[in-house]
């Protein structure tokens, strides 16, 4: 078997001639034209709204001092800790703050709590880059998972860049893990979260296993930001295709920059695309087709699956970065969360 | 929970101004600048070489009369038959041509036949948008199959266009299964194909429960050609990314007309993304990142789930149309064979 067969392969699946030479030459780059993309047919009036949204128009731009990192941060926290009120009331969520290990973290009790998770716990770890979303702002995933899971999520505020780069928000999240464990059983707990959140949930698995920790019963990384540096193939061809992210070379290099904090971003637990998935308890992955996260995703799910571990992709149709839990009201929202809840309920012990 | 947490989620995302109204305009498709796509790193040096390869300059030939369609078939099956020897030798498969219920099939058995396989039957159809690959030429990814799989593989050369329009080439694939059933337990089968041969392994199983046949225990359709029409948002988003079938407007819209024959091409057993798959049996689907039918195969995989079914998703990184069966030698073909084969062994009987 060699590239005769290839080529005369991929010859046949469209056209008529020949060009066995072409796939001897050298990996090259290709020029992609300028394309006119439809809002699909294909998925709910909600998340064709989300679609249809252009490209932010600030998606690349670059903050030069703490204080513009922290200006950009307080803006967005404040438009969602606006919402966050009224997504708790909809999915009639309690909320508690509180301590763990010194990390502030908020206990999401919905009132539909089944009575096969009273004692289950679903340690959430929000997004943003590593930089945003502090405070109330993070809670929003969480009070989705609590009322569509009918499950108890504990959200931790984990300390952030300017002020507390890498690997401060890896330690707090450890930090609440083993305070979590002494009190919790740990085939009663999964760990969730989505983009950086996703990204921060395999690398807290990957150090707890470093540390000699329990591990969770199950994870849920969301379209996991699993690679800090701009490698894997959607980086590329989604680029200007996810109106969410949009592409590397804006916000997420940034970001990479200040969280790292001058470590290697190919660190596993900066990057834990790159860590041993040896060991990894059963998890469940999301992305969008989209996404410019889409190889971030599939990268690690496959890594999981090499390390023989029970590892599940759910890739929906038209979705770019996330979208996901940008509408608690659309279908897919709710089929996101419910596919990610069975999975919780299947491997976590009662 | 509504528009405005999107907008603001959106922005939070990678910018810091707002710009909500912009959630509320009518969807609208969007301009997608010109690109460079590079040849990732994250592949294997095999799969690197397929995405080097230009796109087929001859992608959107239009065949146009039966004389036509017939030369360009029989040039691509002469190249691929002349490797089929070689891939038998490589695989070390013994192979043996019959006829079931008036059909050719071909009967692969693996010199390194697995003891727990003896009673089990790979039932195989193969791919070429339900025109190309007649005869030996249809042979290739069973063999990978029966060697990788270390099991007997039953590929049938279904009758096809221009002289048979559908339905000739699924009564040919039910005539042999109501055969099969006959001498064979459905528990110990399956049914697997790529492309149009994934396409038909979810159309054969939609109409074996229309007739009341029994199923087979687990269908794995790799990147099926679930919808005959241009629907679905990977059409558009991979077109031109995609280097194997390149776009709609082509060869696959052709052969999609030349196989209906006037029929509705929505109609469940051309396109069986619009079937019902309540009952269907665990499915295992495969797909890459660049891939223009990812939106076939999510598309399934999310409507299986939906019915309750046991539906599995692979996507490899990088990964255009089918390019997991185009060279024996790539590590990631072998890995695709092996989950399939590893979801076969899970689901059949003994």
């Amino acid at each position: 078997m060699n590239i005769r067969l290839t080529a005369v392969l991929m010859i046949a699946a469209g056209s008529m001639t020949h060009f066995a030479t072409a796939a001897e030459t050298q990996p090259a780059a290709r020029e992609v034209p300028a394309r006119t993309l439809p809002v699909p047919t294909t998925v709910s009036p909600e998340i064709q709204r989300l679609i249809a949204v252009p490209l932010s128009p600030t998606w690349n731009f670059h903050p030069t001092s703490a204080a513009q990192w922290k200006d950009m941060v307080a803006k967005s926290a404040a438009g969602i800790t606006a919402q966050v009120p009224g997504l708790l009331a909809k999915f009639n969520v309690k909320r508690e703050q509180m301590q763990i290990a010194g990390v502030r973290v908020y206990l999401m009790t919905p009132n539909s709590l089944a009575a096969r998770n009273r004692d289950r716990l679903l340690v959430h770890i929000h997004g943003g880059g590593y930089v945003q979303f502090p405070g109330e702002a993070g809670n929003t995933e969480a009070i989705m998972m609590a009322g569509f899971a009918h499950a108890k999520v504990l959200s931790i505020d984990y300390r952030m860049p300017p002020d507390f780069p890498y690997p401060a928000a890896l330690d707090d999240v450890i930090a609440v893990w083993r305070e979590l464990i002494k009190t919790h059983d740990p085939k009663k707990m999964a760990i969730f979260g989505t983009s950086t959140g996703g990204g921060m949930t395999l690398a807290v698995v990957l150090r707890a296993k470093a540390e000699h920790l329990p591990l969770p019963a199950a994870t849920a990384p969301g379209t996991p930001w699993s690679d800090l540096t701009k490698t894997g193939d959607s980086y590329f061809a989604n680029e200007m295709v996810d109106n969410v992210l949009v592409g590397y070379e804006g916000f997420l290099s940034d970001a990479a920059k200040l969280y790292a904090n001058g470590h290697d971003l190919k660190d596993p637990f900066l990057s834990p695309v790159y860590g041993d998935f040896q060991g990894f308890p059963p998890t469940i992955l999301t992305s969008g087709t989209r996404d410019l996260f889409l190889s971030n995703t599939v990268r690690v799910h496959r890594k999981l699956r090499e390390a023989g571990v029970e590892a599940d992709l759910n890739v929906y149709e038209g979705q770019s970065h996330a979208q996901y839990v940008f509408d608690a009201d659309a279908p897919e929202t709710k089929e996101v969360f419910t596919e990610i809840a069975r999975f919780f309920d299947a491997h976590l012990a009662k």
